[in-house]
């Protein structure tokens, strides 16, 4: 595929936070687009955003968007569908849209029955992150040597998803493509299971034992100190796959407790031999992809 | 307390991996002792740490000790009380000996038995570790500003608990004491059940799935790579208090997937933030405890 020079002439994020922030910052870097307005509800916020050089212009709605080549909602998963709604009517037909919600298939399912949908929009998922949000943490190498996942439809372009796929590429970028309902599947075991397990174990220590933690206790429950209310959406709009794998993990639970009242050593060492390879098969994969893109 | 200029003549150290070389090179650069003596079963091995100056000399067994002030014994919990047994017959009586292992109530119980457990035996963990092991990884500053609990029984003479306490304190550590009952239910909760679960957690993703693990996927699951044989041992030997905090666990995910079923918001949110609120308090209590050392 040709990349023109610059590929896009105006990008618009929608939600400028940490990730929206990233983008922004990244995609200048990089000279992937001429200018970026920031989309939000605070123009207090918006204009400081302006005074660091994240963005270059703000509009405090997405009715007031007008001529961006591309739009990027980077908003909570329980807003994405509104916002690319409006985002839909606000712009030309020329303009695409995706974003960077943590799950797919509701979000991808409503926007193909929205007008321009199809042809418009393809969904995004950049796994990157920190626990730490707002633009003021934000930065242009958050995505470089991270993977992303492109989710389209059956229903949606080729030449689309070929171009979001560039463009994550373009922000240094490992890019998958996956059908919404196998990224959702895929993320309620290695994102949101984690994520769930961490804030049951930091949940159920009391105070008195805390002080007693060390690294295991500190890396195994980090992100339990994550946004509440972000979860709480990102669960609710995956809850039958995190279900499914909330069940799976009270089974592995069940037989550890089971060998461990039985004093059965060697099941107790065949489960934790099969932690052990995991984990490090994860370790491999790890390398052998960052690997790949030196 | 006075501290003698050099607290102890000759220090022997049994199982010079990394918790023990570690201990070795702290106590040397904190002139804690004049002189260290190796001891373990492989002799090339005690060479090799002699050459890279972690300790000074090596016997290949505990029957050849004679004339240490203070043995540490660093071996598998499993091992730690034949270990304890044999030192208590070679060496004179005023030889005082601790451990470092991650389990205390058998071990403590069991050498209380034993002729001189009493008077010369009292029970350390200092926490503090590494997913590597071997002397090769062992560094002078592993336990700066790691907590460490000491583990008297009732039986136990406060001056022997005294030495050994002020010994990890002049290797740098925060230390604590409590009763071998009390550390094994705490350190259940904060160490043994955050490895089971990261063990889990990684033992029941699909390697297909592991590709897409991030971050918080890494974290969370690091333990896991932990040395299975050292794992069993301790989870065998704290099974008791493992399985009671397996339960509380196993409780905890029932009562998310019970809110995900329910698409009940609320619990989901709640459960959330109970889980923020305890890490952010694990957070703040080990930057107080930081800042008591400073």
């Amino acid at each position: 595929m040709n990349v023109p020079e610059i590929p896009f002439n105006r990008i618009a994020i929608v939600g400028v936070g940490l990730i929206g922030g990233s983008i922004a910052l990244a995609s200048r870097e990089r000279n992937l687009c001429r200018s970026i307005v920031g989309v939000g509800r605070n123009p207090d916020r918006l204009n400081e955003a302006i005074a660091r050089n994240v963005i270059d212009s703000a509009v405090s709605s997405i009715d007031s968007l007008e001529d961006v080549d591309l739009v990027i909602v980077c908003t909570p998963v329980d807003r994405i569908v509104d916002h690319v709604a409006s985002i839909l009517k606000a712009t030309p037909s020329e303009t695409l849209i995706t974003d960077a919600g943590s799950v797919k298939s509701g979000i991808c399912e409503q926007v193909l029955e929205l007008d321009g949908g199809r042809e418009r929009f393809v969904g995004s998922h950049p796994l990157a992150g920190s626990h730490q949000s707002g633009f003021e943490h934000a930065t242009a190498d958050l995505f470089v040597n991270r993977k992303c996942v492109v989710t389209p439809m059956q229903e949606t372009t080729p030449e689309l998803t070929e171009t979001m796929m560039q463009f994550w590429k373009n922000l240094g970028m490992l890019v998958h493509t996956a059908t919404p309902k196998e990224h959702d599947r895929i993320l309620a075991m290695v994102s949101h299971l984690p994520h769930l397990v961490a804030s049951a174990l930091a949940g159920i220590v009391p105070d008195s034992a805390l002080a007693f933690g060390s690294t295991g206790f500190r890396d195994t429950t980090r992100v339990a100190a994550g946004d509440a209310d972000l979860w709480t959406a990102i669960f609710n709009d995956n809850s039958d796959q995190i279900c499914a794998a909330t069940s799976d993990m009270i089974e592995r639970l069940s037989e550890f407790r089971t060998a461990l009242k039985n004093d059965d050593r060697e099941a107790i060492q065949n489960l934790l031999e099969s932690g052990r390879v995991s984990r490090n098969e994860f370790e491999r994969l790890q390398e052998a992809s960052l690997r790949e893109t030196q």
